[in-house]
């Protein structure tokens, strides 16, 4: 593939800079009709998104579109589906992968990349067996019973979106099957979720990619021993998931080992053995299929280089212009569903891990901004929280709703003429409309300026189809921001000098719990760290 | 009080923008030394703030303290405290009311409010009784038992602030008693907590401050439908938690009423009845004194002027530093525990309502930013996520680390020579350490540019007094910045719209479910108010 030099020597970035000096006004009288709804509904799959309530019009979508193809951002996006080494830093060191998230669930006759599309068929063939033998009560406890609890061990991408979708998808449990997780190197976590488990009827579904995640490991030790005080056999209990070769992949100390590979990445890897072994178990290995297939058909239309056929492409791009034109530092993303309660905090990792950089695939500084710290909370629970900022306050913050049209449960009850359901939907559109339109008010502190661009991504019902083409319609949206912004989305060298410096640190700790004499090390950071053990 | 004309009339605010054209550096090498570290720490009570990685000194702290004498910041929190009418805005129809949170625990024999506190401690006695009663099996359910759970429906500021620290305690609670939170008008939160539950033992604690919350009534109502579905008297299960003299002030309707005033605020409100019934269900009654007593002992102790004696009005002068002057919009709030899960989300309210505003409190727009946006997930697992960005981003986040000295279980084990403990502070440390003075590197891609102001606000351990002090160490931190923004930071007009906005469009959607032939209002909206119910 040629070379893409970025984002700031595209002539789009010079007429969308221009653009953005007055950019369409939605407070305008009949700013907001049902034509500008109308042709400003993008649909896609399962899915619609409704961006008229953007700062955005026919000019501003041309120029787009044209940062769009001169990016080449549906050529690179192919590519890296295909197995294109995208996770690189040309001219250094790197990690020098592809990132094939995609492969995992490109499970039909004709897959793009045929060798990681067997793998994952391969391993999903296990995780069937197994979780079969599981339902066949072939695989059972030390008493011969069957395990109706699982605590998955693991952090960052092998906890945030796994626990996501599993909360997402509660609903479609399996009666009696429950999950737990634990993450936190904290040992409250831990202890917390150990109390009041029957450990006798748990698997532990250990995960780390490298294998060493100080975190896990030392997590799984203590859950470990937990079994070890309770007379039970970690060998008949622990499942290991982690990287092929990784030190964990030891199948001698679990009851069984699912694998996965170097172009995974953690914070795009929840259609991984990573999500699946834990979905499976909750929700049965014919669900977690749904998951899959919802991701894949995201992952296929979003070829489509149209911006206004494309989701994830337009969310993309929308948010580059809110971002770098507009000069909005953050993005809010507020699902109208309690069962998107830590989709967010997912999303956290995956976009900001991914694209809170500042060199580009060359090793250059950036000289434009690169993503957003983004976060949010369910509405209509953040409508009683934090949007009074969001009509008021002296930042502007973007928007993405994502609502649906029915709820999951289906219990619902009419109160005063509607149901929840629907009070939920109309508070959905009158955020969105009271953020765009604003409204004037002779009291100055009843004003509402109005222009605080959103848009709203809207599907029928929260279902594991759903679920996971929502995932993939984010995963698409960030590493298309990353090709645009020609960055590389698939590394994460910043977490690297906290774990350096905390290695440094963490001995001194220990001294000092052994010796009260010790007065640390003869150097700038004593009284700092003797803070950490003494008032 | 004598009136105070705001923040940018100051001359603190000309000599801290003139500091902030050259802020201290932390990447000098030994800049961050012991007679730093020990000199730029704060004590107060039971905590320490750890300041010596923001970018201040002691030029930056004299103008801080400049700012903070000039808006006699100290004088208007003292006045709040009395009961001056803090909550309104001059000329201009507002609500008009006192902010007298700090005096529902502020229990001893001279209460700055006397009738304000007498008010609480007569709610403080009744709930002592009725959980006495409930402990003693005098209250209990048809069948004779006692109640072992509890089903909290609310939102906003009587969800978030209790459901935070019902969680930060749930190490502390009474064995074998349960909460469990419905808030969200989305139907499916209902029902997935009601599923599961044993409704015979359970109370449902309805908590509206104006008794007309929306969401709050249809909650209510959904969870009575259960309970008359499960044979139950709801009069024997339902607790109220409201205003005197709401709508929802009808105790022929519950087992019991508490009350709450106008003069506190719904986010305000965690150490009224709309937090202390159900943590008193959950704790106790002494562990709810105890909540009390660490609250009430910040109150007193951020009355010192002395800024680098007083922890919320040092963090709240620290905040505005970094905002108002040196730039950055947002701030992370990264607890190194994971009991305080949702404790960001409690300040994302408690902060974001009170201060994202636009106008002072004559009326005027503000030619100066107001509040931050705040967002956050507790440490190590953000490190897994988001820290990419705060360590590499090209959006400079400020953060606040809180930390402890020890876990709440005490159960921990050690691993490799250290405890989970240990692990867990060493990189509390160690972030910090890594986002102020960062590291140089021969590969860019490992490069730090470091300078990423933070702090670390340190105490022994999360008990009941501490998690009530950290509380209104922000709450006060909250109102200080609002005092010297000169801002109102009790109303929350902005919220207002999307209400008015949502009773337009409900209607339609409830007309639409029953004629599906109806096609909207015949204006502007119908586009979009069809795409809510029709693919």
């Amino acid at each position: 593939m040629a070379e893409y030099h970025g984002f700031s020597s595209n002539n789009a970035t010079a007429s969308l800079r221009e653009l953005a000096l007055n950019p369409f006004s939605l407070t305008e009288p009949n700013a907001l009709n049902s034509r500008r709804f109308a042709s400003y509904c993008c649909r896609m799959n399962d899915f619609e998104l409704l961006y008229a309530t953007e700062r955005v019009n026919d000019d501003t979508l041309s120029a787009l579109q044209d940062l769009a193809d001169e990016s080449r951002v549906i050529e690179q996006f192919k590519g890296m589906k295909r197995g294109e080494v995208v996770n690189r830093i040309k001219g250094y060191e790197s990690e020098e992968r592809m990132a094939l998230h995609t492969a995992v669930r490109d499970l039909g006759d004709a897959p793009l990349h045929p060798e990681a599309s067997a793998q994952a068929r391969a391993e999903l063939q296990k995780l069937q067996d197994f979780l079969d033998a599981l339902t066949a009560a072939e695989i059972v406890n030390e008493a011969g019973e069957s395990f109706t609890d699982m605590v998955m061990v693991g952090i960052g991408g092998s906890d945030l979106g796994p626990r996501a979708l599993y909360l997402a998808l509660a609903a479609f449990r399996i009666q009696n099957r429950r999950v737990h997780f634990i993450s936190n190197v904290d040992p409250d976590d831990a202890a917390a979720v150990l109390r009041g488990l029957d450990l006798s009827r748990t698997l532990v579904n250990v995960v780390s990619k490298s294998g060493s995640t100080l975190e896990t490991l030392t997590n799984e030790e203590l859950v470990r021993a937990s079994f070890k005080a309770a007379g039970l056999d970690p060998g008949r209990h622990f499942i290991a998931v982690t990287g092929k070769g990784s030190p964990m992949d030891n199948p001698a100390r679990y009851l069984r080992s699912f694998y996965m590979f170097d172009y995974i990445g953690g914070r795009y890897s929840v259609t991984s053995m990573v999500g699946a072994v834990m979905l499976g178990f909750a929700l049965g290995f014919e669900q977690l299929s749904e998951i899959l297939a919802g991701a894949h058909a995201v992952d296929q239309a979003a070829e489509e280089p149209d911006i206004r056929r494309n989701i994830p492409l337009l969310m993309a791009l929308l948010g580059i212009w809110n971002h770098n034109f507009l000069g909005f530092d953050t993005l809010a993303v507020l699902p109208y569903s309690q069962a998107l309660i830590r989709f967010t905090a997912h999303l956290q990792q995956c976009d900001m891990e991914s694209n809170g950089k500042s060199i580009d695939r060359s090793g250059q500084p950036l000289a434009w901004q690169s993503g957003p710290v983004v976060w949010g909370e369910p509405g209509t629970n953040g409508q009683h929280a934090f949007y009074q900022l969001l009509h008021q306050g002296t930042t502007i913050v973007p928007v993405e709703f994502i609502g649906f049209r029915q709820s999951q449960y289906g219990e619902d009850l009419e109160i005063q003429g509607t149901t929840s359901q629907e009070k939920l939907l109309a508070n959905l559109l009158a955020q969105s409309l009271a953020m765009a339109a604003g409204r004037g008010n002779s009291n100055p502190n009843r004003r509402f300026a109005g222009n605080r661009p959103n848009c709203i991504l809207l599907a029928d019902r929260l279902t594991p189809y759903t679920m996971g083409a929502l995932m993939a319609v984010y995963e698409t949206k960030i590493v298309m921001q990353g090709f645009i912004w020609n960055i590389n989305s698939f590394d994460q060298e910043g977490v690297q000098l906290g774990k350096v410096l905390a290695n440094e640190i963490i001995d001194h700790l220990a001294a000092r719990r052994r010796d009260k004499n010790y007065q640390g090390r003869d150097d700038d950071l004593s009284w700092a760290l003797l803070r950490m053990t003494d008032k």
